[in-house]
Parts: structure tokens; C-alpha cells; sequence
């Protein structure tokens, strides 16, 4: 009779006896123990690597020796030359059981481990993409037994990874025989699956399938903008995101905002393939710029993700938008989108797998999606305001028990455009401004210098002034007294920079080739805007029944932009502790980000879109109403003209700085 | 309480109590009957017509009156103007029960009826199409309550037609808004679903979305031959063939016989794809003749089967064939394939379905799968060999325990390809002959002619002979002695048409422009072809243990030209009773259009190729042995001869002449 072993594996506690010679990689596969694997323990990938753990263990009732495992063979000694194994450590797959043992699974060798990302991914995820990977060894043909290439390969996957009820694209088979053959019946196979559980591997289609052992395979994740479009390259396998680019979106040759696009497809027949042709130009440039500085193959990039507003959204999938143009702003589909490459014209394998988050309505698109899914107000108790700021504000309110979401018309003020010295946010535009409250001198910083205009050094000619930079100088000039609560700016004798323009007065914020000033339009157009993004917000807090909310995100590349606390002086969003208000980056693409990592976020986000009530602002007589009382500026001023003072603390400098890095910003 | 009647449906028989007011349409779901309706029981398709029983019917147990319905109402006055509606007649979907009912359900009303098919289909085929249509009215959008437009067309067929868990193919999407508003929110939905029952239905793919009403959709079916693609359009609702085709592959450019075209690959890089190429384009343009002929839209044909050998199933598919030109002949998949006309740019409505009947083995195509199909050898007791001549001949043995298949390498002579006068089938051709056993004088039949030579009215001047021809030539050669049993042209005084060619002898089968010979070498190619064919049937017949079978079924277009007499007396296949020899027509397009018209057929065929066993003909050392013994003619002669006797009953003629009305015949 073959004699039993226990075997305990940390961290997880799981345990169970086997016989011995039982490797420890079946084991663990038995007990459901997170254990990698992607050459099917042939000892080539090394993913199964454990730490075998020596001593008495009383919490786990069990003495560990690592002379309870077979000793290490060739398999091993092989790989430790190639990659090294540190000591103590085994190949799971190759050690084999023959008593007691404690092993330890680190967690790079788990499949669902932990990464913190620092950057595109602020946040803990678990990784888990929908790409996974296939070391298999295929039998070769027999004239004594004819069967085809596809049927011997779907035959490996199912022996050798248990993987049955598999699809193949379309795309793989035309190539299958030469990877097979220069692989020397060797290869790997990438299946997508889309569906969860991992474990219960079934269905899944394969999309590629390369020579010999492949360990890697890429994704990419858009969000693509109406200004912007941003994308990113990651490791399918340790989510590290390799490479970030942006470019500005073609369409703007067609329309500078949204509305002026969906214009050019209601005057021009056939113009939305035009629209369609020149986004999906721009994303497969990009990729082309991604693959180049991540050092990659475009044929191993397996998957995308992709988010945008609705507009985008539809233009992007070759839907016509002009629907869109009008009420009752009908959507061709509110639910996620699953493409291939080449139903997309995208320059990838055509078998790579396109994931397009769900729009949440004919207002609120798949960005506001990737929002909510990135910075996740359903997993919380605390009630949480997050705005996506663009041409249309897209707000979502609500907590664990209850969310909404609406979209307010705050037209492109905040982007600069209907501002008399308005700019994009490029080197030269204003980006920070201060009034003194005395002197009501200005001081102002451009986007290219980190000086301030006072200091030495400051070198940079100011062109004009971008969304951030508006709001600073409203809000400086709202605190300074220049301008009165309703909005007016009002005739001073206590400086000169105030002068008469027709019947209104203007603010000369800087002397200079051009001279920048701050018009009494500029503040009415910044009031709408804001009114409207107020009133939004308002309209979901009445639906929600609240008067008050626990925290505030500011996304998109404008929200990341501007300070929290100007947003409050002017009343952009609602009362809110300081505190409670943070800028969330871009929450739209990190949302794309982690559906591209996280298989599980895709059946997330589909559900959580779906118990998302839809408030429709044109439709609400109360919108009118919000609209009107907001558009004076707030009476807690006090309040804030304390706070203001500390904002010219050095730390305040230093975040403006890091937050430069950032690209595709338009704030 | 609610009164319930007693309701009786034949010709089911299947009866339940119903509360009164419930519609027949209603019932006869519950119960199960098969009762069609596209329009989902809005008076508008009348595929729902029943017939009103009335008296008593004691074998029923049943009492039924027309009054035991509700009265006509303005919606069957309104159909049975537009359409008519005959006496005694209603519409099941609007009349209601009120009373002891019978009804009879006309076999036009169901939706599995069994056609008979004189032409294309020789054979009764249960319609069950792998194309439904689904007519629903979706509500519209409304602004206080956002949904997209193809979540409401979703929500429509769960609750009109109780479909759910459907998948939408990609190329709807972009024109559902429009087909919506076009229809003014009543569309036609086509729904692939080619998985049976169709009863439960779910799952399934939406192809098509029609504005209004549309009660047609069409599909097509081809045979794709290495010299011919032929194809059927077919009324997916009545199994109604509306138009045939057929044209010259044009791969023939690349090389005349399978192996040239396989040779062209392996010395062209990249020359796969001309090839792919060229049959598809062929395709598509008999696909434009197609609905040209049946006068119906080209975005109307929603589906389309295809059957072809290895090469052309490969090619058609864009796989590189390069791989069946040698041993072990591995096939990129065995296994069927289904498509989006999209993936293979066919001229198509690209959601159209494309199915591809699968592969046997590297040298036994989908064509085989489709004369396995259509001849169904595995739904008998009786051991049938049904083979396919080509320039590979196809050979298929067995009954419903067990089932082999092969090939043989017959080589081009039956195509008429290295005989001295050979030529294709086509106008001018000899493809009857007659020898005199006194006088050893000829008599011939050429394509385009229905007279004899020596009849009156002959007027065709033959250019050469097609492979019938030269069977029959060389049959009655030896019937009248003129052949010897070992295939020698035999020195004779009794005709000056035999002559001295170098060391052989030749016969002068026609005197004109020019002489048309049967030369020594001729009778060799065809004794050659013969034995390949004859020693594949008896490896088959070795594989299975028997000496006998109990039919013969000869397919393709060769196959169903040649007199079954003749194949006999040359011994092409094994001995038989002649009576059970038998032409089976294009066997391979008949399966393919049974694909196209019954989804069932395609689980079908899927199951039975899985059991059939290969036999390799290459690496049989028998195979050698048999041809080698095949190479005579049989000795069997006498029986032949007393039956070639009654060859030229007027009767003969007449088969003859209803055959010549095929298109794409080459034998």
C-alpha cells in the first residue's frame, strides 16, 4: 500500500494528505491552492516555485523537513542554471511528496496575487486577465491514424490542462500548422476567457498559438477622449503597466467638441465612417508608439480594453452617433461590447480580444464606467460624489446600497474654450494664479516653468490661460474682493488692473505679448459652467434624498487639476469638507486598466451599470431651479478665505510638480 | 372561476383542458405542438393557420363546433383580405377558445414539415433552418428612462418569443437605430441558432435586424470541386431550391489537377492566397447569379454551407494546403467550421453564417462528409459502398454499425486527362458508345445531340471524349472482343478500324475532324484509374471482413454519368447486382443544402464522421496487392455481356436525356 504524507501549504492553511510521490503541484491543484503554472510542470517556467519550510509548526500540527521531498533531479538543476532558485526553494512540479511538509507559496507564484500599482493603477489588484497562457506538447501526425492538427492540439489542451469545450478564432487556424511545425510539436496557446471561475477551466477561445514556450502576452487599455486619447501597455501576467502614451484625438478636425461632431455626421452622409476611421487611426498609432517603447511584439498584445463617453464610444465601435445628437439620446447598446481586432480595423493579431466597458446611458458613457469601477463608491458606506469634467460633467452619486448617475450640459468652458485668453493646457497656458489680498497683485504659474512670476528664474512667456488657471484666477479674485458674489467684477480704486471694458470691467492678470485679462464674459462663461456641473450634482443629491455627501472625486484630466479647494470656493461641486475632496486622476482609464488585469471586473462593472438609476437632467424641472440659485458663489466664504491662506505652503508646490508628469492633460 | 374546454390538435393528437379565452396559438405551445409563427401571433404572417374541426369524434372523445371559437374578428378579416383564409380556416394566434375544440394543423403550418425535393434534394427533408425570424415590436425610447436601443430590442424577444441569453453578431449593431426607426419600432429579427431543440429556445446569434414584417430569408449551399463550384439558393422557410449555378474553378489557372495547385503553393510564397482568392471570388460571383435568378436580395441570404475535398476545403478556408500534399496528409482541423461571411470575405451580409461541413481525413474531404450525409449508409442495415470519383476517389463502406472510408489515387483519366482524344464534358464530346459485336462497327452519342450516329437528325461533329465516353468505349471494346480480358487492343481481320500504332494496336472510334482513336495507352490509363478504385473499394471491404457488399452508390459528377453497367464490366468497383448499382448525383451539394436547410443534420453529420474509421490506403501493403489484381477486366464477362444486350432498350435513351439537364457535370 503507498504510504500517505501531509502536506500543508501557508498561506492559505489549506492541507490534505496524499501518497507519496504525489508532486507538490497536483497537490496542490487538488486542495484548490493558488499554485501558477504555464508550462503544464515540465519545468520550464519556473511559476510553481514554493519554499519548503523546515521545523515544528504547532499551529499547523506538523513537523516539515525538506528531506521529505524527492531530491532535486535534473528538471531542477537545469533551471536553477538557466534562472536560479534560491535555497530552499523547489520547482512544485517536480518535487515529489515522501512525508510531512510545510511549503510556503510566495507570492509571485500565486495566479491571483496582489500587485500595488503606482501609477496608472492606483490601487491594490488582484491580477487575473482574461488571457491566460498554455505550454502544451502536441502529438505529431500519424499516417497510421489520421486526425487534424486542431483536433491532436484541442486533445493536448484537454490531457494536459484539463481545458475542454474550447473555441478557436477564426484567425488561429490559418497559421496553426507552422507554429506547430517550427515549434517542433511544441507551443503555446493563449485561450481567452472571459469568464469566470479560473478554476473550472471551460469554454474559452483559443486566440493565438505560438512556437515553444511563450511566458508573456500583452494588453492595452484606452480611454479615449474627445480631446485626448491616452492608452496603456501592461504585462498581461505581473500587470506592470510598460508603457504609457497620449496623442490629441483626430476628430478634432471634424469638430472641436462633441456636439460639433455629431453636426458634421448629420450634414455629411457617410461622415460617422470618417469620425470612426480617424479615431481607430489614432489608437492604432499609438499602439505602434506603445509596443515601440515597451520593446514589445504587436502579435503579443492579446487584449484591449477601451472606455469613452458615449460619443466616443459609438464612433469608436462604428456606430453612428447621431442618435446621440438629440433626445431622447437613444444608445445603440448599453451593454459591454466584446470584439474582436478585426471586426475593429485595429492593427493587432486580428484574433486579440477588445473589451468595451458598458456606456451607463445616452449622457453618461462607458468613462463614467470605468470611473465608478476604479474608484468604486459601491464598495462603500460613506455616500461619494464622483464628477468626470469634460464638455459634459458625467456625476455619479451613491454608496453601497444605492448609486446614481446624470450627466450636466457644462458646455467647454473648463477646457479653456470660450474664455477671452482661454487655452489648452500646453506649455505656456496659466496654470496657477494668486492675488494678493492686499495689493491685489497677481502672481501666476505656467505650465513649463516650476517657478512662480515673482521668484528668480521664472523665464516662461505666457500665452494664455488653460481651465485650472480660470478657476484660480475666478476664485483668487472672488477671495480678494475684486469680484462680488453674483459675479461681477467690480470698479476698484485700489489698483490699476482693474479697468473698464464697455459697461463691464476686466482684470489684467499679466502685461505681456499678449496681455492676458480676466473679462467679465470669461466669468459669466465659468459661472454657467459651473452652475450647471453644481445643479447636476444637487439634482442626484435631491434624488438620493441627501443633503450633504461624505467625500468628493474629481476625475478626468481637468477634475485632476484643479485644487479642491477652488472647486469649493466657486461651488463647482457641493459643500464639502476640504478633506473629503481629492482628485481621482484618471479614474476612466484606470477602469480600463483594471478590466484588462481582472477578468472578475468585467462581470463587476457589467452588474454594478446595471443597478445604476439614470437621472435624466433635461427632463427634471429642479435642474432649472438648482441651476439658477448656482450660479452666485458660495456665501461660506469665510471659511475658505481662511483655508486659502495656506495654500501657498511649499508642499502645495511640490504636489503641482508631481502631478506635471501626467500626460493627455487638458486641465 | 374561469371555465375550461377540452382541446384536441391533430395531427399530434396531443390534448389538454385550457382556462376559455386562451388563443389556440397559446395551447398549442404549451402542449408542445408544432404550430409555426414569425409575426409572434399578431394576425400578420398567418403561419399559424389551423383548420376547425366540427361534429363528434368519438376516436378523440371530443364534441367540437366552430362556435366553440371566438368569432372572426377585424384581425383575421383584415388577413384573410390581404392573403385569404379558407372556409372552416382561422388564424390560430387571434382565435380564442371558448369550448370543446378540434383543430387540425395543416403540415404548412408547422414548422418541422417534411418536404419532398424532386431535383437538387432527391430525398423528404425535415425544413428546420438554421436561420428563424422573429417579428417584434420593441418600445420606443423614452427619455425619463434611459435604456439603449438593443436592450429594449432584447427585452422584446424574451417577452415576445421567449428568447433569451441571445448574442448579437457584430455587424448589426451599426445599423439597428436605423432598421428601428424605419420600421417605426417593429423590426424582423434573424436568429442563427444551430444548436437544436428549437424549442427551448435560447442562446443563438442575432444575424439580421429588418425594418417591419419580413417573412423570407434565404441561403445558399455549395459543392466547391476542383474543376466545378456549383451552388443552390434555397428559401430557408419552404426548403425550396430557387436558382442553381455552377462555374469553372478558376484556380484551374494554377494548376489543372489538386496536386499542380498544391505544387503552385509550395513554389510561390504567398500563392495560397491567389488561390483562396480565386474560389473565393468564383463564389461570389455565383452567388450574384444566384440571387439574379431568384430575383431575391443578396442581404437577404442569411446562411450558406459549403462542402468541398481536403484542397479545396483548406483553400476556400485560406489554409495553406501545403501540408495534404504529402504525408501524413495532416489536416489544419477535422472538425466543422463555422463562420461569419466576414472572416471570408464573401459578398455576403458579413453576419451571414457560413458552415462547412467537416474534413474525414487528409484525403477524404467535406465532400464525402456530405455524400455520407446525404446517402446516409449509416441509417441502414444493407452494407453500402458509395464512392466519389475524382482524380482522389472518395470511398465510403459501411451500415449503421460500422463505417470506413478511404481514398484512392485514381489519377485524372476519368476526367478524360491523359486519354489521346480525351476532353471535359462539354458539347462535342462522345460520351455514349456502342460496338457492333458482328460488324465491330461503332455507334456514338455526343454531348448536344440526342441522336445516335447512325440515327437521322445526327449533326454534332464530336472534338474528342469525355470520361463516360471512354469507359463505354472501352467496355464494349472488350465485350465485342476487341479488348482481351488483360486490356490488350487485339490485332483483328474482322475490322480495318483496328490498327498498327508503333507496337500496339489502336481503334478508330471516329472518322472526321479529327479521328478520334482509342489507343493502347488510353486503355492502359483507364485500367490504371480503375484498379486504384477497384483495390481501395476491396481494401475497405477487407477492413470490414466481407467479400460482398449490398449496394453500390457512384456520386460526383463523373460518377453520375457513368452507366452503372459499365463501371461493372470494367470492374471499377467490386462485383454487385447491377440492379443495386446506382447513380446518387452530386451527392457531396445534396448534403450540403440538407446543412442548410436542417440544423439537426449538422449535429448529424458532426457525430457520424467522428465514427468513421480511416483507412489509409498509402500504408497498406494490400492496397498494392489488390490493385495489382485489378488491373483486368473481370471474368464475370459472360453475365455482362448477356446484359450489355439490353443496354440500348429505348428506355435508356430517355434516362439519359433527363440527366443532360445537370449543370457542372464533368464526367
Amino acid at each position: 500500500m503507498t504510504r500517505e504524507s501531509l502536506l500543508v501549504f501557508t498561506p492559505s492553511g489549506r492541507r490534505g494528505r496524499f501518497p507519496d510521490e504525489t508532486t507538490l503541484l497536483d497537490a496542490a491543484r487538488q486542495l484548490g491552492v493558488d499554485l501558477d503554472s504555464v508550462c503544464g510542470g515540465r519545468g520550464i517556467c519556473g511559476r510553481c516555485r514554493v519554499e519548503v519550510m523546515e521545523g515544528d509548526f504547532p499551529k499547523h500540527g506538523i513537523h516539515s523537513e525538506a528531506a521529505h521531498l524527492s531530491p532535486i533531479g535534473p528538471v531542477e538543476l537545469d533551471f536553477a542554471q538557466r534562472r536560479g532558485l534560491a535555497d530552499g526553494h523547489r520547482l512544485g512540479c517536480t518535487a515529489r511528496l515522501r512525508g510531512d511538509l510545510l511549503v510556503d507559496v510566495p507570492a509571485e507564484s500565486q495566479v491571483h496575487r496582489q500587485v500595488v500599482r503606482k501609477e496608472a493603477l492606483p490601487l491594490e489588484l488582484e491580477i487575473d486577465p482574461v488571457i491566460t497562457q498554455h505550454y502544451v506538447e502536441v502529438a505529431a501526425p500519424d499516417l497510421a491514424d489520421p486526425s487534424s492538427d486542431l483536433r491532436r492540439l484541442l486533445a493536448a489542451l484537454e490531457q494536459q490542462w484539463d481545458l475542454t469545450g474550447l473555441d478557436v478564432d477564426p484567425a488561429v487556424l490559418p497559421g496553426l500548422q507552422a507554429a506547430l511545425r517550427a515549434g517542433d510539436w511544441k507551443v503555446t496557446a493563449a485561450v481567452s476567457n472571459p469568464h469566470p471561475p479560473v478554476l473550472a477551466r471551460s469554454g474559452g477561445v483559443i486566440v493565438s498559438v505560438r512556437p515553444g514556450f511563450q511566458d508573456y502576452a500583452y494588453g492595452v487599455a484606452f480611454d479615449i477622449g474627445s480631446t485626448t486619447v491616452a492608452g496603456h501597455l501592461a504585462d498581461l501576467h505581473t500587470g506592470e503597466v510598460l508603457a504609457s502614451a497620449g496623442a490629441m484625438n483626430p476628430q478634432i478636425r471634424f469638430g472641436e467638441d462633441l456636439m460639433s461632431r455629431v453636426s458634421y455626421v448629420m450634414m455629411n452622409p457617410g461622415g460617422a465612417a470618417d469620425l470612426t476611421a480617424a479615431v481607430r487611426d489614432c489608437i492604432n498609432g499609438l499602439i505602434g508608439e506603445l509596443v515601440e517603447a515597451a520593446g514589445v511584439e504587436r502579435d503579443d498584445v492579446l487584449a484591449m480594453t477601451a472606455v469613452g463617453n458615449p460619443i466616443m464610444h459609438h464612433l469608436f465601435l462604428g456606430f453612428d452617433p447621431i442618435e446621440l445628437g438629440g433626445a431622447p439620446f437613444a444608445l445603440v447598446t448599453d451593454l459591454a461590447v466584446e470584439r474582436r481586432a478585426a471586426d475593429l480595423a485595429l492593427d493587432l493579431l486580428p484574433s486579440a480580444r477588445i473589451y468595451v466597458l458598458p456606456c451607463i446611458a445616452g449622457h453618461v458613457g462607458a468613462d463614467a464606467a470605468g470611473m465608478v469601477l476604479a474608484e468604486g463608491p459601491y464598495r462603500r458606506d460613506e455616500l461619494t460624489l464622483a464628477v468626470d469634467v469634460g464638455t459634459n460633467a458625467e456625476i455619479v452619486l451613491g454608496n453601497r446600497h444605492r448609486l446614481l448617475a446624470a450627466s450636466s450640459p457644462t458646455g467647454p468652458a473648463f477646457e479653456g474654450a470660450q474664455i477671452s485668453s482661454g487655452q489648452r493646457a500646453a506649455p505656456g497656458a496659466i496654470e496657477r494664479v494668486r492675488i494678493d489680498r492686499t495689493t491685489l497683485e497677481p502672481r501666476i504659474r505656467a505650465i513649463g516653468d516650476r517657478h512662480w512670476s515673482d521668484e528668480p528664474g521664472f523665464s516662461m512667456v505666457p500665452t494664455g490661460i488653460c481651465g485650472s488657471g480660470i478657476i484660480e484666477a475666478i476664485a483668487e479674485l472672488f477671495l480678494a474682493g475684486i469680484i462680488s458674489p453674483d459675479g461681477v467684477i467690480i470698479e476698484s480704486d485700489r489698483t490699476a488692473r482693474v479697468r473698464r471694458d464697455d459697461r463691464t470691467f476686466s482684470y489684467l492678470l499679466w502685461e505681456g505679448e499678449p496681455d492676458i485679462w480676466i473679462t467679465q464674459n470669461d466669468v459669466r462663461a465659468i459661472q454657467l459652467a459651473k452652475a450647471a456641473l453644481h445643479a447636476g450634482c444637487k439634482l442626484l443629491m435631491d434624488h438620493m434624498g441627501t443633503t450633504t455627501v461624505d467625500r468628493i472625486r474629481l476625475a478626468g484630466a481637468f477634475g485632476s487639476h484643479i485644487d479642491p479647494l477652488y472647486a469649493l470656493v466657486l461651488g463647482l461641486v457641493p459643500d464639502c469638507d476640504l478633506e473629503a475632496v481629492g482628485a481621482a486622476g484618471n479614474a476612466a482609464g484606470t477602469g480600463a486598466l483594471m478590466t484588462l488585469l481582472n477578468r472578475d471586473k468585467r462581470a463587476e462593472i457589467e452588474q454594478v451599470v446595471r443597478t445604476i438609476e439614470k437621472v435624466e437632467t433635461a427632463v427634471e424641472p429642479r435642474f432649472q431651479e438648482h441651476f439658477v440659485n448656482a450660479m452666485a458663489f458660495p456665501h461660506r466664504i469665510d471659511d475658505y478665505r481662511h483655508l486659502a491662506a495656506e495654500v501657498e505652503l511649499p508642499a502645495r508646490a511640490e504636489m503641482t510638480g508631481a502631478r506635471r508628469g501626467r500626460r493627455g492633460r487638458t486641465g
